[in-house]
């Protein structure tokens, strides 16, 4: 594979480093070089310095792996990141001033004026605010990001209708699977037949980053968009899969039909340019009166779609449904790695 | 136990009916004396009849009752139902016309015009509708009914705040417990890890009933309340206990302290009259930032009171906040008794 | 797809119908070309009279055809089966009586002295039975068996043993999961957070079929195993993936590495004739302290291995461990699937 | 309430000590007065020290008390303690030094030759291993333990049928609560849809304190039980409740009617003392076929009984059977509550 771009993961041992790994497996772009984790685990081979979580094996070549400190030294010109936010506010700044391109899942930097928040098939043209940070002017780093896990279903099935129609209201009552949380994360006696109706940070996160989403790049910043968001998160015993009832009130009337046009029709560049991780539709209408559901939906477009179902008149606002979409690969690594290939495309990996 | 008042069960069976049962166990005015259930179960001692799924045992003298078929002869006086609307419909106007006092958890005739929908700390006086029941007037029989479960713990929440300072609009997101579909209700396969977006009818019951319960009676008429309502019912992986994420617009701004009075004193004829079966606060403020919880909270009250917490500023209307109560006990069976603790105590069982 | 054998599926609506489907589609050697169900859904599209519940879509194709009467008339001479006891002991003859090769997941006939059970990798020469049935005499049609879903992982892991070394005792405690119980099957209100230690007549199937899966073919009849084995079945909230804690008793000392060398070298006819469905390795052993577990190995061989873990000496027997395997999958649909391929390389499907 | 004997927690906030706050609230003869737990804690009032997990909020009371550090200076004379093994090896004897009696869940000196492990309806005469202390020699302080939870319900079940027809070899695979591993405990990642075919040093416990409960008394000294037992412990996603299916071997023949004797009958010096805790009966034998189960029968006797149920002829040695018990009541705190009832009864609290 002397072709592909060698990447580097920082945090490559929690729930989302491990799906960067499994979804970097053989993929046709880039190559898992490097991996970096903190202090307890430096020094070890992956297989050990990882509790591995999910249900397909650990890559031989990267169970051999040894874990690096957290610091740019060695490490690639492409680095996905997954840390939690205090870590994060630290390190990545580190690589972006090591010239490195930091492509992160982590929330620290969402929210900055000069950081994109980019959901490609939604706000790809956010990526421009990179030339603004001055470490990319310096020596070419940056960071980028992708949404809350929250965020991300909901804002792909805002995308077509405000485009079309425009978003004068938004209720979101979300229902969110534990591996949201990482690993450990939320206790079993915390969540075994109970709902848990907070989540820290969650509702402040998921009502701005959606505005930041699909506001709209004018002279160099983000305008967010104007509607108002209310979100309600809780926490259910569901391992993946981020369930999500959420009303709209439209500055323009749709009608049932267009409503489901406008979904199905959704395509964007990513679609466009054939991008490795991109789903051949980013929002799916499942049919059935009872669904999305996580057991049957989640995995819809490898994982990359949100699923949206149960479109039906809302008595306060004009629509309402119900949309899901799956918060480790689509709400995290899999949103990173997507935007890593839009990046590529747009010569910012160069 | 001489002086107690004998009640029949309609639908003894079923899980609401198993509730009936546990409830009335010792129960100081009343006593089970008499069982009906489908003709499967006709002639069969109950401990036969019944698949008991409470963590408690079987009464003894209930065990070794016969069950009979679900028709007036032989019934007491005072009978409780919980069946299904279809079999509900035919069943229990059959009770009224043979004189009997059918207090009932079913929903056939929850919106008839006659018939009173009644949550007794909130809107006891309903149970005047009675007198205009035809059957009242001819031999004293006549149905009162209790809301849906996901009804009551909202409008136990909102019934207070409406009376001080009139509800403008609602918002609400439920996710209910699988002992709200009876047994064997929800298969395991649908929800074990999952969600599901949908209950038949739930939505619909769920704003209606709100509307009416929170109504004022004019002139032998239900008025019912004026705001807007809208609702998003979901099943999640909890036994009993249905959660409910609630955004609300008040006519008359409330301060953040002002809503929790208006909770913290809300009290009404059943604590008045000090019934049996009525909670000392009928109404709950959880204070922990991740309550109420279904495993932590749901028995509150012996099961009777709603649980509210989180309550915070909402940027679309008002407040926002979770209301949690018991889906069978204050949901269905212990509806259903506290009517009839104030049904006496009107003389509505005399 | 000219060449393909075509097949038909009878109960194809069920949980265990539904995974013929999805192993079926894109199969090299097999077509679905018929699908038949129980009257209910007779005449209807298969999407209308399936309720779907695995997490990959209905292909295409199958949503589109219609449902048969369960009879033989205008079904492919290969059908594959998956009824409860009742309906195959009634259908299934029929279907050899009129010529048909009935390669069946239903328990009816698998004791039967003329009817093979089988595991590939463990006694496919048992297929020879099929030469003494009538029907196969008369007309070519016969009736060929796969175990119950909790006899099949134990089978896996203990045939490399006994080959070796002889087994004398069995103790098996089974943790299975709710999909053997078809759908609607297990009610979500006796399975969360509990477990049911009695699944009806599994523990007699578990101990008789392992017996007579490990027996040899003498004189056209096979002798059970002689070892003694004693079993204890429990149902616990686990969607996919049978657990299974066994101790065992050998006639021949094994060592730890002499039992870990049984399972790493036991491959059979499937692995060396390159059955599409046969997994590369029939048994794997899974080295983490804590597994195998379901949701991290269920999986493994495409559902079709059977995972050991865990294996250490036992103060009462010889050695213990613990055995997982994918009851729908290499317990159910694709046990038949295996069971088929063999058939047609043993020329039993010409 | 001033003739009530003051006692201590040590490890007051976690699950255990939790369970210790609810049962002694209320009790007659007993009064918390005092509570320690690790540093983190010291200092704080208990209701912002725990992080309280139990459906019935703190008493009052408990709540304003300041948590202790975990030292004998100030502590009462009794002290209850449920700490790690590491921390009880440190600090109960510190306590026991000091002259305080420390009667304790803690597993680190269960298997002490001086050191009593009992359950009070099996060996309650053990407690005279307390007098050969020490420390109970020079200043009156002692340590006596009860055991693990997964071993207090085999031993209950085992004990009536060891002392009429003695044990030869015991068999036993558990399914065990996750509040059995405290708090935070499990991760809700690692058991939702899932069994852990492991809980660290379970087995070992399981075993060992098996036949030391079961042995007897001799010279000062305890002679383990001769029966061989093996042991498989398994993790199940249930919150309260560890679940045994069992296999015995009797040295003594025994009917099925025997059997369900000798458990309804036994009856020891804790009901004929009528210990406040004691459950009226030890040993419940439940006559469903498909009993016991965690969510129906762990409550039994207030959580202080073992259930029994599905007896049945084993094909290997000579009977099996289910038993359920609550771990962290009859498993746990229960378990030291009881055992101080009857120290107290036996002169030891003076």
């Amino acid at each position: 594979m002397p072709n592909k771009i060698q990447v580097g993961i920082i945090g490559a041992t929690g729930m989302v480093g491990q799906r960067f790994i499994q979804l970097l497996e053989d993929h046709p772009w880039f190559e898992v070089a490097w991996l970096a984790a903190s202090e307890r685990s430096s020094g070890l081979p992956y297989s050990e310095a990882a509790r591995w979580k999910l249900n397909t094996p650990i890559p031989d070549r990267v169970a051999a792996m040894r874990v690096h400190d957290a610091v740019p030294d060695g490490s690639p010109k492409v680095v996905f990141a997954a840390l939690d936010a205090a870590a994060a506010k630290e390190i990545e700044p580190k690589f972006a001033d090591a010239g490195r391109a930091v492509i992160t899942n982590s929330s620290a930097f969402r929210m900055d004026a000069n950081v994109p928040l980019v959901v490609p098939e939604v706000n790809g043209d956010h990526f421009k605010l990179i030339d603004q940070q001055p470490t990319r002017k310096r020596n070419g780093g940056y960071i980028a990001t992708n949404p809350n896990c929250s965020a991300i279903g909901l804002v792909m099935a805002l995308a077509p209708i405000h485009r079309r129609f425009g978003l004068e209201a938004v209720f979101v009552t979300t229902m969110q699977a534990v591996s949201g949380a990482g690993y450990p994360g939320v206790a079993s006696l915390d969540i075994l037949g109970n709902v848990i109706p907070f989540i820290a940070k969650e509702e402040e996160k998921l009502e701005a980053e959606t505005r930041k989403l699909l506001g709209e790049l004018h002279n160099g910043a983000v305008k967010d968009a104007s509607f108002k968001i209310s979100a309600q998160c809780n926490r259910v015993a569901v391992e993946d899969g981020h369930t999500e009832s959420v009303s709209i009130k439209l500055k323009k009337l749709a009608t049932h039909a267009e409503m489901l046009e406008a979904w199905s029709s959704f395509r964007s560049r990513p679609q466009e340019l054939g991008l490795p991780t991109a789903p051949e539709h980013p929002v799916i209408y499942a049919c059935g009166v009872d669904r999305p559901q996580p057991r049957l939906d989640v995995n819809r477009g490898g994982g990359m779609s949100a699923t949206v179902g149960r479109l039906r008149p809302c008595s306060l606002l004009d629509w309402k449904f119900t949309v899901l979409s799956h918060n480790t690969i689509r709400g995290a690594a899999g949103a990173a790695l997507l935007n890593a290939e839009l990046l590529k495309r747009d010569g910012y990996l160069e």
